[in-house]
């Protein structure tokens, strides 16, 4: 068994030739897709628990887990802000913490095209390793695939996550009652419009960076600090919209927002208006809301705020008796209007 | 919320048109992606944990854990004696009893192409079901993603997994120790044969049926009765030889193995010969080897025979002092080989 050399560089035991690529030899179980696991993934990885080549990690943890799976499949694979890499494991981390759980570990699953640049690959699997450890959390145990050119689109990543559940009560939308504030952790509808204007290389300048990033640390805070969460929930596909309204509907309750008092940045509203998107309905990869019985939001406000990822946190509205399933939205004109999903696909393959 | 009618049948609560197929929409977090999920995955599914529709499980679990992942590429999708989805569960079902663990939960991410038939995509849920419910495993949480067409190959799917482990001692090459027998689970190369018969439609009559199927029963028995493990390797890309190969390498001992005591069924022997493969080097999905000292081989034997899915177990070989990472196999003839991983790609796609 080769250990990857694992220090913060790029170098690696097996030299990667710019111009090398994915064939699909490398998919095959034998010395080609050896090399390429001990000169890429985890020689960049360098996990003992990783390095051990074993069918599964083996994972010490005590009492009540949270479970989670993601693949990503966002297009184009680079973006102001981040790329596949930090998105799967930021992406993963985050649906942890809306458990209210402390990530520990995570798994990789890859689906590589063949002829993929070796170096993008690379580039990929650094880019997982530093937001891992940016995040505090190991990249345990791994799967690579190889499918023939034009059966994929590059690379896939798939990342499943296991907690530790930190949070006293369980977290979720059964748990919110009429009275609950409505946190916003900061502005939305960054990594939609970022991944769209790279795809379509719109050129916005200064470039709208996605909000990328982990969000478990004002989780943690939050609960450590004895705050009752009753709802968390990260603002990805669909944004903020889709995530209120399946909130509601499952908790059978209305919910009332005050738009006035979402934070969208003027760049991001701008290029919302040029490419007829409502921000509420675009995807985030660092924002969430949290419900909070009123008497600790304004606790649960300062603690996020002393976050830098939700430093922007603002109350933005609150829970209604009824009528459930139901999101309103109150409007810069003080007329009210009733929130839905999207039908449709607003901008595919954004994680 | 709606919950899943999961009952044995193939009804849900949004009549699935065998016209049907998968749009982009299918994936955009709206009301559109709230349908599919709610007519085919949930309905199908229909855990508690997975019919909350979180972010991600909550699993209640004590001590050590295993923690696995892999993605299934495999075409066809649908072949003798298995499919996409039951592949999918049964290979990660098998690598959590490969790190000596009985195996508890899994996630399920789908990655669908844009025009995949919706009566494909059900009939790998319910697969992947009955055989989730034949290994006694939840699928507890999951994620579904939409590519456009001629973006994937119909269906890629991910499952990981987390298993409780039960063996006492670390079971890995590391554990292994000169004299240990080697015992082999059962015949070897029909489901890298039947896939590969199936996508060339070659018609063997009758079919070679994949060998597909979880191995954890034979395992959990061997553990139970206090038989000391050393080594648990499912035999799937890259087939026996390559797992012997890795062992031999991690482990640093030479492996003796007398292929004369290597079963293999005759039409799966004139399949390979036909198609130019050596059964050592085919995948397979429901057999693995065991390294055990040598004093528990007959007990170990006799527990895997009492199983079906290993009723065929023998011993067919040991662990020698060295040559560190070298593997020989006595021939028909007497006459000793040394095996290797295969460079290249034998067969793309089996798993």
């Amino acid at each position: 068994m080769t250990e990857g050399n694992g220090s913060g560089d790029l170098s690696c035991p097996l030299p990667v030739d710019a111009t090398d690529t994915v064939q699909l030899a490398h998919g095959g179980g034998g010395r080609k897709m050896t090399q390429l696991l001990e000169s890429i993934v985890l020689a960049t990885f360098d996990d003992p628990e990783l390095n051990r080549r074993h069918d599964g990690a083996v994972v010490d943890l005590d009492g009540p887990l949270a479970f989670t799976t993601d693949s990503y499949v966002v297009r184009p694979l680079f973006f102001p802000g981040g790329d596949i890499g930090s998105l799967a494991v930021n992406g993963t981390v985050n649906d942890l913490a809306m458990c209210g759980a402390l990530p520990i570990c995570l798994s990789v699953g890859l689906i590589l095209e063949e002829g993929l640049p070796l170096e993008t690959l690379r580039r990929v699997a650094v880019s997982m390793r530093d937001a891992a450890a940016k995040a505090g959390v190991r990249l345990v145990t791994g799967d690579t695939k190889v499918v023939d050119r034009g059966k994929a689109d590059g690379l896939f990543v798939n990342t499943s996550g296991i907690g530790r559940i930190v949070a006293a009560a369980r977290i979720g939308p059964e748990a919110v009652r009429a009275g609950d504030a409505i946190i916003l952790s900061g502005d939305i509808g960054r990594h939609g419009t970022a991944v769209m204007a790279a795809r379509e290389a719109f050129g916005f300048e200064p470039a709208i960076e996605s909000d990328c990033a982990p969000v478990h640390g004002p989780v943690s805070a939050m609960i450590e600090a004895g705050i009752e969460i009753r709802c968390l929930r990260d603002l990805t596909r669909g944004g903020l919209a889709s995530a209120l309204v399946e909130i509601a509907e499952t908790a059978k309750r209305g919910l009332a927002i005050d738009e006035t008092l979402v934070p969208v940045d003027a760049p991001v509203s701008a290029a919302c208006d040029l490419l007829g998107l409502d921000p509420l309905h675009v995807a985030n990869e660092g924002r969430f809301v949290a419900f909070v019985p009123p008497q600790d939001a304004s606790r649960a406000l300062a603690l996020m705020r002393s976050f830098g990822v939700s430093r922007d946190a603002a109350v933005i509205g609150q829970v209604l008796d009824g009528p459930p399933g139901e999101v309103r939205c109150r409007g810069q004109l003080g007329i009210d209007r009733i929130v839905d999903m999207l039908s449709g696909e607003q901008l595919p393959r954004i994680c």
